[in-house]
């Protein structure tokens, strides 16, 4: 394939799940067992990724344990217990020089100015290397953590999420980049016509500021977004910077991203300013035979109560518990409604239907990576693919989810990665100190110096 | 002094304030210009702490910039622009691996499932070295940022507080220390009998749990707080293990220590385990003059504008600029009831009434340290005042503030920590792992268990 020079270099992150994304990774002889409160083995993870020049280590997050029957969740242990990711990373921060640090903080169960504040802490500390994936909570499990009885409504909670946004960008620019001074001779520490105050009155909130933390070194911390639903992209639109939505074939994804970055325009933003990363599993090995033996191993090591679970969880909670699981789905399934992400019942009922598939053989191809792109291969045969993607404009970059850790991501990094940077596509080297340097972002006017620029 | 053995030794906490704790310490050479922006300073202070055996490091906390009239505030800018500190905290974690980790959050204007998993989290990344300061909002500048138009009273401020507080203990038992098996041979990675909900339902908070965070190092992170109210002695002596109370007096602070500790038994418990741990301004030179000069020369430091607006706000705000500052307080102030705390406001009045103090000899006496009890002397003579204050039962340790950082915090350690430690008063190393195990704190048993060893 011609390498079309002007599309530059693609853009890695590494999506760290706890032990892994496999659902069986903690089964893993290569995985940290204990993942979820290991320090350290963060800190080693990061490390490795920075050393292979990936641009961020991501984490997400949920407000709730997941709920769903114990004899399943207790073999199926991922984002049970883990690190509060916005604390962890700051300590992973410390200890790594380069790589981007990003988290998932949800708009629901938050109040803006303390997401602020700890994401303006988070660059400061990083050196200017934080992000913030912005998302709602959808979850019954979570809302009964925060005094509710039902979770927000999908239009409600996108309002409000677009008015947590606007809240926190606004405190963002609380202090112009050059409000300190800082002169021991005059006795002046800042320039009170550089601070500003909020005074936002909305629906949502009502937030007065001014933020009691510095404008941090990226301005603003790089703004991620998964939403695939209709007001998510046009939020995407007009405030993303980067976008993490799941793609299966290469076609839907070139939709996607020319649809996405389509809208940017309107919204005075030049689309090269969002940078679409759709995650990827890569299972790779030195062969194609290694890296099936290693994706079979893994699909061994997965339960049968855990995979009816999230089959189930896929079925809008069908319990399929003491059915034969080598027989068919039951013709009740198909008249479900399914409310919410309907993507995983839509693919699951169409397998289901159109190869005859019996509700194991569902669930091991559903339950590994629950649906997501999975590619199984050698190093040559990943770069290729994610290549295809990249320079025929589906993405410009992937967020790899190691199936489990640390083994996952070092066989990413011995094995795919040197293939990308030895046909011109991933960096060799970082191209600057912040994060918004290296994925190629600029930094943000303060709104606030660029009125007094325009007047 | 005749050494009581049965005392052991007393704690120490380095309280940082950005740039340090008087009110000038920025203008100072030996200050960290830029430190409430400047991680690595913090990481520094922290080691040197830790060298010098240092209980934990503690930071203050609040959700708003400081209110006031720009002229002063941007001559004084401690607590303007600083980091959020949790975040920080586990940044420092990251780097150190003896000194406790100490920082306040409130209970007004934050969610505790949220509070619950952040300090849960520090624990986690520090190994055992987390503590809570609880604390209450009263400041109207914090309510504006958080949709409210007035503080919530105090009774409110504290009714909430308790049950925010019980909320965030009964979420750090969801899982019992031994919930996790991580048994591979039998594909259990966590007893299911060994994870409880919470189920709260309380007037302010309704929190079903359990929390997404394994039970943490030491049970629970270490609680501390500073409240001298009736409700706040009584909720200390039910709940927490250290107490920041400002004492001015030996006398005044042995009645407290007593009240405190006496407290106790009616909640079932031991008065050794909470460590009452006052503020302290120690500046400390090679000799009494070394050190007198130190004090004078951040004396020197402090602008008109300044001491007249810390002067204002003991005063409930009375606008005092305008007036001679080589004049007496005019007679109106002493109509003032003021609301809130009211102890800088009696001390002020009483220095100009009983000692016929101008404007100017009262800021330069109250605005330094805003009251505060501040001791300038050798590293002998602070030693032998803190030995006298510790040995008759008025204090189990101090929480040192330097004027100054990183001076101030070096000079105490250079002069005062080795004369405390040749006195058997202070520790040459460590007793154990975690913060708990430094103060001599016993961990908390997890209720869930405790229910099970008594059935």
């Amino acid at each position: 394939m011609a390498i079309d020079p002007s599309r530059g270099k693609m853009h890695l992150g590494a999506f760290i799940h706890p032990t892994g994304n496999h659902i069986a990774a903690w089964l893993h002889p290569e995985a940290q067992i204990d993942a979820g409160q290991n320090f350290r083995h963060y800190c080693q993870l990061a490390q490795m990724a920075e050393a292979a020049k990936f641009d961020m280590m991501f984490l997400a997050d949920a407000v709730a344990v997941r709920d769903g029957k114990q004899e399943a969740l207790s073999r199926w242990p991922q984002y049970m217990a883990y690190f509060e990711p916005v604390t962890l990373l700051s300590g992973v921060a410390a200890v790594t020089e380069h790589i981007g640090v990003v988290s998932t903080a949800t708009t629901s169960y938050n109040e803006p100015y303390n997401v602020a504040r700890k994401f303006a802490s988070l660059d400061l500390i990083s050196g200017g290397r934080a992000g913030w994936n912005v998302v709602t909570s959808a979850n019954l499990s979570e809302a009964f953590n925060f005094g509710r009885e039902a979770h927000y409504e999908h239009g409600e909670r996108y309002d409000r999420a677009e008015e947590f946004f606007d809240v926190v960008k606004g405190l963002w620019d609380s202090w112009e980049d050059d409000a300190f001074i800082r002169d021991r001779s005059t006795g002046r520490y800042y320039d009170p016509a550089k601070l500003h105050a909020l005074n936002h009155k909305g629906e949502h909130f009502s937030v007065r500021g001014p933020l009691n933390v510095a404008r941090s070194p990226q301005g603003h911390p790089v703004i991620f977004q998964a939403g695939a639903s209709e007001p998510g992209k046009e939020l995407a639109a007009r405030t993303a910077e980067g976008v993490f939505v799941a793609g299966y074939t290469l076609e839907g994804a070139q939709a996607f991203y020319a649809d996405l970055k389509g809208r940017m325009p309107k919204y005075g933003r030049d689309p090269d300013h969002l940078k679409v990363m759709p995650g990827l599993n890569a299972i790779a090995g030195r062969t194609e035979k290694e890296a099936r033996e290693k994706h079979a191993y893994l699909q061994s090591l997965i339960h049968h109560a855990v995979g009816l679970e999230v089959l189930s969880n896929a079925l809008a909670g069908f319990d399929l518990e003491g059915l034969d699981p080598d027989g068919p789905l039951p013709p009740d399934v198909y008249d479900i409604v399914p409310k919410g992400s309907t993507s995983a019942f839509r693919n699951v009922t169409r397998w289901a239907k159109e190869e005859n598939l019996t509700i194991r053989q569902l669930y091991m191809r559903f339950a590994g990576a629950r649906g997501q792109r999975t590619l199984v291969g050698s190093g040559s045969q990943i770069a290729d693919n994610m290549a295809e993607w990249f320079l025929n404009r589906g993405v410009d970059g992937f967020l790899i989810q190691p199936s489990h850790v640390p083994g996952g991501l070092k066989d990413f990094i011995d094995h795919v990665v040197p293939e990308l940077q030895e046909r011109g596509l991933f960096r060799t080297d970082y191209e600057g100190t912040t994060l918004r340097d290296n994925l190629g972002l600029p930094k943000p006017v303060n709104r606030w110096a660029a009125r007094e620029s325009v007047a």
